[in-house]
């Protein structure tokens, strides 16, 4: 047998199904072997006491991206991809964004720009369209090709709303060609509403974001989405679910066969309306997009984590500095709706479920597993990463269980003045990062170069055992034998 | 005592709560008694083994009204008014629509020129709201005040959708002034989607339109019109249920607490899209929006009437001839979508309900008497009709329940050249109409003088009772203490 | 016209329909007339400011009968029709209690005694059945006969609990002759562990009366007790709903078609189990079956009033004093599963549904009347009562709106030393009560006659429009063809 | 490195959430390594295209079990466990069955002498209680210190039914000591009500049993079950769930958090009611309790098994041949209600469910894995069973995917003389059954000694992550801070 480049030996291992206690022999990147004790390897790491998991998946950050008004993200794909690894993430899939009247084909060959020079880690991307024109529907058969297999729509924001039809023209290539559409679910116009009703009174304090945008604007958009994935029998992932609301819509969904995924971000689990409400315009930290909600809403989420109704738990790493190049791009005192939206997360993701997740005996370690990590690389097509098995890269993360932190902005490493979790006590730390058989994070020191990540080809969504909904109307059994061209 | 005007005696009274057997004395045009017996009266009638009942109120009709593409229905306030009390209707409230750009008193002005002189039977409007400009919205107080107490929007069609913002500011007109917003609900979009996809592959023919019209599209839009009512805590009506799954939607937000209101039709209980497959053109007979559905969906909406989801059965009367004046006013074999839209049954809805309900079990009279008249009163504001107590109008119908008719065009006394109903077995008709004391109709023949009828000045929606929804966002104890201003 | 003997005049008279104002003319303690302005009258009763509503009807009265352990109650057919009458009530229908082993005829004769010549007001039985032998389901026949078509069941208390088996058998009776049955629903087994549970640890004071018999025991009785209706397709009634989930399971069968009927009672929804643990016994008073149980349930119960969970609500009067007597028979200090079960009520039922109900908006005025007379009338079949229409009994009551009143003791007029209401703020009295045309109670005063009353013969349980659920296993068309003989 | 016993090398290997290529080296009855290319092995068996995955663990049969009329099954250890291996299980759960008035130490010892010298394979036993009497209570910690952490009780036939209090003093005694209820949930009134009006119309052909266990008798006793369970907070195993309404209960009350799992069998999924009308008696084969349903019912558990609502899908092998040693035993022409009730199916389980789920498209590898075998180790405390892992026992089955067979009764290998799943075409089929390295089964031959299988000692149920419910009424929290004791 080949030497192995590397041996974990003597951790627990942990999968989205099983637990048990295993070594690892890891050969050019791949995981080449599990086994109860695994002699050799050039280099030999110790997780004795430690849990061994699949490398975190990140799917959901805004990584060297503009927002629609222009500004720029305060992560690139080198901090954005070294912060992400110090939270256990072993790759990720920022988006890559359309300006309207942008191609496609620019739009890609921009980001590659952006992403390969610069990223630690293995990265894919979601491509954003916000500009469904003819032109650009006939270019993404080749989008697909490349690898690139999902894409998100906005239903809220005057530049990226698309519109029921646009959406409806996207979910049928996307169903064409075995794409997932992403879904930003709020009512475009009850928030335009909110707003000018708020400004009426000139109530324009951060707090005043949290009432602009309703519990009500994201559950209708919710079942709306569905309801247009539905008619065309496509399937839909609803991202950043914030309410108790549009999780019910999401799980009564699926439990009748909808082709429906969806995730929640730890800020909608940790944090509440009263943050908003720090004195100073330090509510303008936390503003973001649907907003942090309430703690009765932060409960209902839990259970839906609990019970599945999620893949996944994601960040929605959008990073806005609290300075002017950030949130205060608009003036030091800018009204609520012209503060930047969003917030850093990409490192606190993880250890944040951990250990309100596992430590506190909410979900079990296979979960954490899952919602990490595993459920991603299924979602969205990552064939080779996601679980421990032989064949799979060697993307794997070393948990230390016993550890306990403060978190600080200092252990973000990303390019942030400021992390929304700042002092929340932590249970459980990533310890080693591996990205294909490399150690990227170790006892809290960057072990990686720039631009040694790799572009991640996806396969299409898979949707075995997923049976699908059809709207009577495009059933050709019932309906006068149509088939209705697509 | 003042002598009696007419006395009906010897029949069987029923009210939406009670049936009893007693007489009748009506003074000018008033209830003035009801009696064990009543003595007296310049003209007795006599009702003996009859039913004596609230005159119908038809709540959804088009008279002497332009589509949106300018076409004018065949009935105009006589021959509209007719049919009705033909039907057992003894007052009606159709609709005054405005066209884009048009001054709200134009629109009155208008609907009062073609209706005070022509209806037989008193009536009201709904005032359609295509363009709730910042003027048109400062008029509707005036509206208001002059009595009619609610209007109409659509969601669908592109001359009409007024759009989830349009709503939002029509809600709170509204709701500031108690009056009631219904609403067609289909999302317009999904239907123009269906459209684009029937004409590519050349399915262009009458019962194509049961399928471009998605049972989703209802469902999708009575979410969202409940989710923008919600919002501002205004009161909805959802006009012409067509699915199970809208009726769902409805049952769930009343029993939530929801200021909902909803009606269904006949041609929903009564008819199916293999009509709309009936041979030479004959399907566009049963082209009306929403589109008929089928058997299971017939089903679920009777359970829905009888558990009270529904507050009345309307007609949604649309009369537009199966000729160049009306169906084909865009030629013989215009596609679908350019057949004219709508159906006529102003006369056959209440005969309809008694023999298919009462008749055959399925709804007590009670029930009938509240579905076809008082819950109808109620909700629009009509103080003095709906039931037979003293003071109210004398607007009564008797009705023969052993009568059995086979339905055909000329029971139906409209300007129309066929029924959708044609053919239909009935149990129970009505053999005298009365409007305020007048006899209308009487053994089939015309008793009253074109003009007679009134206009109904209403008083504005009644919610005692209905506990009503607020967005949480829009709860001052929730929210910062914030009370926005509407 | 024959001269009326009395006259009410000037009053807001109420339906469960409708409000209207007009004057009622009574001969022969019918109601013969209701009109705008009735002269005449050998008496006039002046009702201007007041409402005038059809006099309760109290459904659920435990009166001269012995409990299970053969305590009597305290009020016997005087001091229960007066203190009903008093409360707004002019009929009622208490308990004809089957000990185990008595015949069924005995059991009438025996309350036959009791009753006529005691009741101020017109009265019929609901039969309790503790032991449905093959004796006793021989003679329902002749007790149908007689009028008395509906009975009740209990499904805990070692010594009433007719198991499964007897409820089936007892339903199937019940459904052949169009009986309603009634049943009481707790799980035995459930309580027993509790209490077997409790005495364990040496909880036996008042309080811990109300975790002896938890929620749970009501919801799972409740759809066990629905389950066995289902499955022989018999009408149910579920006497004292007392928690939201029973409720739930209430209005969700309603909804699906079974024939259900059921009742609150105002305990639960203005009391607590705090209320259990006042000092120094006095919480001995709260002791009823089910227990009173929190502010989130009193909530729901509500929000099932306004939307038409329930039939009705009554009272359960209970009556033992909180003294040797009563409460304590078995002494000043027994265990709570040993103090005597149940409070008084019949006289504020009324006053406390109009306060809490119609004063503070939570129903209609229409829905008091239903809720408090219409509704046990039709479900009881008491063919006479329960309206105001000629021909009906001149059953009336007359309310003050305005009155402003504190509960007290002397305020009940029943034979009781406590009431559990004291110290409640009531707006809405009772002034006058009438049952078939005598004044019963008028300011305050005893008008009538003891032993006046008469016995309601009563109608078979009419399901017009109730579709009824059938087991698949007993529908012919499903199962091999088979009818199964009952 | 030691050398490995046995390699499986080429095939494809599947978990309940990974599937990936590689090759497994056994050591001493262990799974040692798992990885890409793993050379040597004493013996090397070649799996290349096929499937590697658990063996399955059957979690409900009867073997060498006596009915409680005293009829002992077809199958011993022997055959039992050789049918099981057949039939792609390494392992199995029977019953070890009371008796009324056994000792629970004489009933494990009968099983160990039936089970020890004949048992091919490994096994436990669940305990059946038929008699809760304080003294059983007090052996029970015993039990589940040597391993046996799960029992079973019945809710319907009188010689085994406990009632709802035994249920409750089991279900304590099992929450103190981490054991898993499992429950017959029937109602018993319900099923002798109709035996008995089924007699009296003299309906006793065996398809009449069909009609005799109505399916509210299931949702019933289900919903009863669970409401026992939450009273005490202890967790609860419905087995062979047959009804779409059981079904749903199941699934909402896991979604609320109650601490509940379920199984469904091949003969729901599979067979109808119209099997029991085989003519000639044949319908007597097809007798099982509760009964086979009708495709309706198939339809709906079958979206439960695809959304988890069931933990596993197991056979409920109850052999009775088809003679008057099983089926007729009391009689060729024997009433249903004494013809022997269970059928077998313990050979054709996995085979069933491979083929109509996984080939079929209903489930994925990765469920089949779950269902089969990994849900069963988890739920039941079998530490070192039920999937792919080092450390792990080597049950191990290869699966063709690509194999083609009908069902005969010769495949099954069991002592039964028919099988209800004749002539069912199947794809897929399990070539190789391995047991802690072991070879038993391969190419259709039986490679194992008779007594080689060793009883499994199983770790208490995991209720890790799963929430919980625990009546208010028990919550020291919400009342009166009681904490009552057990």
């Amino acid at each position: 047998m080949t030497e192995f480049d590397t041996v974990i030996h003597g951790g627990r291992i942990a999968t989205a199904s099983d637990v048990f206690d295993a070594d690892i022999g890891i050969i050019d990147g791949r995981i080449a072997a599990i086994g109860e004790k695994i002699a050799g390897g050039v280099r030999r790491i110790d997780a004795s006491g430690k849990l061994v998991v699949p490398g975190g998946i990140e799917a959901h950050a805004h990584i060297a991206q503009e927002s629609s008004s222009g500004l720029m993200s305060a992560d690139d794909y080198y901090s954005g991809s070294v912060s992400a690894a110090f939270g256990g993430n072993s790759s990720f899939i920022p988006f890559a964004a359309q300006h309207r009247g942008q191609s496609i084909a620019d739009v890609i060959s921009t980001y590659d720009g952006r992403a390969a020079p610069q990223s630690v880690l293995d990265y894919s991307y979601h491509l954003i369209i916000s500009d469904p024109s003819a032109a650009v529907l006939e270019e993404l058969p080749g989008v697909f090709a490349r690898g690139i297999t999902s894409f998100k729509v906005f239903m809220t924001y005057d530049l990226m709303n698309i519109g029921d039809g646009g959406m409806l023209d996207i979910l049928t290539v996307a169903k064409t060609h075995g794409a997932l559409t992403m879904v930003h679910a709020e009512n475009n116009d009850m928030v335009k509403w909110m707003n000018k009703r708020l400004a009426a009174s000139g109530l324009t304090a951060p707090k005043y974001h949290a009432i602009s945008r309703p519990e009500l604007a994201e559950e209708e958009a919710i079942n709306r989405a569905v309801s247009l994935a539905k008619l065309v029998d496509a399937a839909l992932f609803i991202v950043h679910v914030s309410t108790a609301g549009g999780a019910a819509i999401v799980q009564r969904e699926k439990l009748a066969g909808t082709k429906l995924f969806a995730e929640t971000c730890p800020q909608y689990l940790a944090l509440t309306r009263e943050d908003l409400d720090r004195p100073d315009m330090e509510g303008a930290k936390f503003i973001c997009s649907p907003p942090v909600r309430d703690a009765a809403t932060q409960a209902a989420l839990w259970r839906h984590v609990q019970s599945g109704t999620f893949e996944s738990v994601s960040s929605d790493h959008a990073p806005y500095r609290f300075d002017a190049t950030g949130k205060f791009a608009n003036g030091a005192d800018a009204p609520y709706p012209r503060i930047a939206n969003g917030m850093p997360g990409i490192a606190i993701r993880l250890p944040y479920l951990f250990s309100e997740g596992v430590a506190k005996g909410r979900i079990t370690l296979q979960q954490f597993v899952a919602l990490s990590s595993t459920n991603a690389a299924k979602t969205f097509g990552v064939a080779k990463k996601g679980t421990i098995a032989p064949g799979y890269d060697a993307d794997i993360v070393i948990w230390d269980p016993e550890a306990r932190r403060t978190a600080t902005l200092a252990d973000q490493h990303d390019n942030m003045d400021y992390t929304p979790f700042e002092g929340m006590e932590i249970e459980g730390w990533p310890v080693l990062t591996m990205n294909r058989g490399d150690v990227i994070v170790e006892n809290g020191a960057l072990k990686a170069e720039r631009g040694r990540g790799r572009f991640i080809a996806r396969n299409p969504v898979d949707l075995t055992g997923k049976p699908g909904y059809r709207a009577k109307e495009l059933d050709p059994a019932q309906n006068f034998g149509v088939e209705i061209a697509p």
